[in-house]
């Protein structure tokens, strides 16, 4: 069974209260329970933190362990070279997901680090894009 | 039955032939074909062109008869305001599709005209991300 | 009786139905007819075309034929050198006219090639800009 | 009967004796006086200022007592954020006219502040500029 | 009794009528006047100039005879080195005010030739700004 | 009874001990207790952290306990889109604050992401600032 | 006998009329019906068309049909990217032919996306940077 | 008798007094009162202002009346179009002074809108750049 | 017995196992194990942590104690004001390394916040390169 | 019979030897002796040089006695403006040379001081490049 | 007697042949014979060479011999740190000379790498800008 | 016996003497003469030059004489390419030396094309850096 990790960086616990306008109103905690009992085919293991060097440490800790990592990285994405290098480092496939569409949004917001380190994105599909991503893994996994 | 469109760009006629460590050597055609029989709940509408205006035509043209368009305007993603530009009037939400991921390629794969007006975006993925693009149709349409 | 040409590029045809906040609720096709009338004492010509290219074959062909040339390249203003280096090559006079303020929309639209090439620009004014071009070309044309 | 203010900026006093290449031989004063008598129909009032500040001053006074405002702040467009300011604040419509082709000149004058807060602009077309600005006002105005 | 002077740069004399939305609807000169009454234990001196060189001279007349000064410099905080080249000239402490939150509006605002050579700045807290400049002033003077 | 947070970033721990000539040479925990005491008629909660993520924790925590907050994020002002994502995110009035003229210092210091979330700032008045920001509070509160 | 394709883009078959101090006053389709003549133990085809998309179908029906193409894409040379990947994509060595000496015009001539592609190039030696061209292509293609 | 202008523009009425490990302590007033007494074969107008537009109108009023011009724009140097247009617009041979060594100072006084459209420029040797100044008009007048 | 702390930042625990062709196979760990027996003549303490505010904690904890610091802070180099802050406050003599040569990397490796408040650097020389900094504090201190 | 000098500049003694992935493994001596051979109709002068200085002087040193120079400046056509002072100052027609396609490395080399005042240039095409630049002198000299 | 340096860079032992309309038709050699006859009272030496590096030891060698220097570093102003650091080494002042107006010339001239170091710098006065340089050492140095 | 070359650029022949806040008071030369005597077995031959070309003439020396060189290039660190060049061309290990900590200084000196073609640099730690860049070699070559 494929085990799969979920990482999401700073402000994401806050989704479903915070600017609806932008991330909606659905918890993401709730959304993300919802896909474990969907895909029970999959080992999924979800982690959230605001803490930059936090999420460097969960994604060591996957060596060995995941077959993939789903990394929405939150603000981190434009600023973190740490990450970046943290997912050169781990050898693991990582594939980013961001629930708006950043492109669409501030010019900061279009520099990314880690996104040359993934093996693809998908962003501004909502809570979707999780999904879109588990699927994505199930294929090319194996 | 939702009408969904798939308009490749210039270059993506050679897809499965050129460039083989970028792009792959599956033909595009004949996987747009897959998965039209595949998902034959939907009735899917394929175009390609290597000529920017002809494009904007054709996106033109899906107003009253698409439900959602998947776009990879390959190169002119990069280039062309007039695209970006025809997505807006239109109003169909638009789907960007990216077999690779740009954001790990040359600087100027970096600056994308026809994102912000997109929906969305799913790069790096290979032909799959067609098909997570008709997935993403398939749940957002109705 | 001079002969001058208005020539619309990229999704200038859906003027009328497309952005109405931006472009209003007038169809250009039926104002440039309107204008036609109006101004019997001058022969007017109108062109569009979507494709970059086919702009540049009309304006080769203005060359003998026209003494003035209303331009609206639409998004190919930002992006097109070579619609540019069409009007600096047939050597008849241009007018740049644009129906929105292109100064208070996106900073890409701030570039333009094909300005410095043209005799001047009127922006801002709606479908109006076509008529007071027509008026300078009226004056300045003898 | 609608009153239009016509402001013109820093040096344009000296057109008709300044730079005739890029300005022309025709005295301004004299163009504008013949405008006057020409649209009798119009209150045209006209005021010159080479002083940023006094001209700032005139656009506050013409709050409450002008339909429309022809502008052509020379030099000042591309280096006063506080001309731009006072256009926004008066909220009268403003039209930006130049005589020459800014866009074909010096880089530093491809920067407008002013231009985004204005209703648009007529460059490029020497002084029938300010009498198409005038046939603009005429038509928009009412 | 120290002495400090308020002095405001162009369109601040609008405030309380010009967009509202920015700048509120109070008058700022009921409001420094209101602010001398209450600070009479202050020798509290306005001045207000929409043009450059004219609050350049009153930062000159200052010297010797003022303790403090408040300087709310309008758009010329971001074009004007002369004005910042005065502040540096008088040896007097200059307070930077400004009414609007001048970071989170365009990019231009976000250049300030003033700001190194203030003491420091208060931004975005509408007209009290200028009372707590005051306060402290009567703190640091002294 | 309104409560207000102080919150303090990266190195404002050593304020007092560290580079006395930028900071000055009271330390600032003293001073933050002394402005308790002095204004008990508030409820003012105190926190400092080096750690991005734990700043964004104790500000999503302040969320329907806290009318306002008063942050000094220190370098992390010019790095973090997160502190900035998560001021935007709280919905609670946040008024920056530098006990430094960040202005007179490094070009990079002149860079803020959290500035254009906040209410304000103020900045260059040393450890006054904050107290100039419970002021403010005191009268925009309620 | 080897197969060389010469292709001109935008505007280029205007040479001979347009712009004599810059490209001359002889006509390009003359010098090249000239070149297939002497150059009889070549077989040289010739293309020419102001339509981006076309130059690459054209560049794409090379594939498997010519050793080496001279391509001169006019304008496209700093705008197109999509000219670029078709190169990249079909494989076959493409040699830049520029008539003017493109880096002592405009600045925006000094980007160039199809170089980095090519061969090499030639430029500024007129039409007879064609034949230049060929010379190479006799001695490198065997 | 030739007639030279020597103008300078904002706060050099200062010098003297201001900062004068920059700009000496010797009045400039007096430097240049001694100047005329010494060159008493000249025809010597002083003339000093802050205002922007007031300095553009001395230059134009010394059309048909002047030589040469001696100008030290001080701040507007770096930042005024204006007076660089006027310089252009009277056609009398202007040379720019500058007290101190402007290169050796911010990055901001690198920019000199003014230099270009003068024939020279003297900085950085103090008072004594105006008297050089003179004996170069002096030896180029006639 | 002089006091030296070797601080090591994000990702550099997986030295030895991480991209062995930038950063080699050895465990970075049992290096400097290895440094601190042959130098016993040294009291050495390391310290490595993936989260920035930690890193500021740890060099503070080193006033006091520390008569030097080598620091290898890996990303954070180029992204971590915060930490260059806390080396300017510590006043401690801190010397960087960096194990591989980080000017012939990505161009986001070429700007250091932290450079140009440390004594010197040392990179690309491998794991070797803390040895070469401990042997330059050995001389230097004292 | 025609003067040409072929002028070589910094690292090309090292062509045949150096890095021959770029430059081929041909000694360009040998290379250009037997090219004097081929061309004994024309009388060919070699030169080349290390120092940039040199290279100035021969320039200077053809004047009078070349009728044309084929130059490659080597790294100092990126960084050498008194070498491009130079060749403007001779009059004689230089033909810049690159054995590598200069546009397709690194980007330092895509600025060229030296090709806008060269008659035009030739790269990527190997040795090849000095041969053809010869021919071009034997039709365009007389 | 006072000893003064003249030191002239690449491309100026041309000034007389080179480009008249630039630096006119008088040879600088004369010129500066001229100089020393008239100046007498000072022991005036010239130098000139093509060669950054013996511009740099000519400099080093005036240590302990020279007053001062009169430097016309040509086109190296704009790229030579390493005159400028012997500027600053050698501790003479050197005042900079430049026959033409260097910011009425390339973008490129108006970088100067030397002015920074340098007390002053006249440009644009021809040959009589030495004779000023001249006058000010007469001046400024006792 | 391994064969170390110390080269030097330029004004590097000046340090002891030159500005010793930056470089100290010790002389280069007595220094290295010292280095050679301490290590004797290693064969350390230095060369100092001020002209780059020179430097590049060394460098090709090198080979096949030297295992390793220790370069302090100076300013020409900045600015040349062509020294780059030779590096990458001559295959020998160069170890890049500074005294100065040259990120700590101006922004010009953060650029470095020597850096990326050496295996790494040592920066800041004075005279001493000669001596561990030694020990380095002594280390890596074998």
């Amino acid at each position: 069974m494929p085990s799969i990790a979920i990482v999401n960086g700073p402000n994401l616990n806050l989704v479903g209260t915070r600017e609806p306008e932008i991330y909606g109103t659905k918890s993401l905690d709730q959304y993300l329970e919802a896909l474990k009992e969907r895909y029970s085919n999959l080992s999924i293991t979800t982690y959230q933190s605001n803490i930059e060097g936090e999420i460097i440490n969960f994604l060591h800790d996957c060596r060995g362990r995941m077959q993939g990592i789903i990394l929405n990285a939150g603000a981190y994405t434009h600023t973190s070279i740490a990450i970046a290098d943290a997912i050169a480092a781990i050898e693991i496939p990582v594939l980013e997901v961001h629930i708006s569409n950043i492109m669409a949004r501030e010019d900061f917001r279009k520099r990314s680090y880690t996104a040359p380190r993934c093996v693809g994105s998908i962003s501004g599909l909502g809570l979707q894009g999780y999904e879109l991503a588990l699927l994505y893994f199930m294929t090319s996994i194996r």
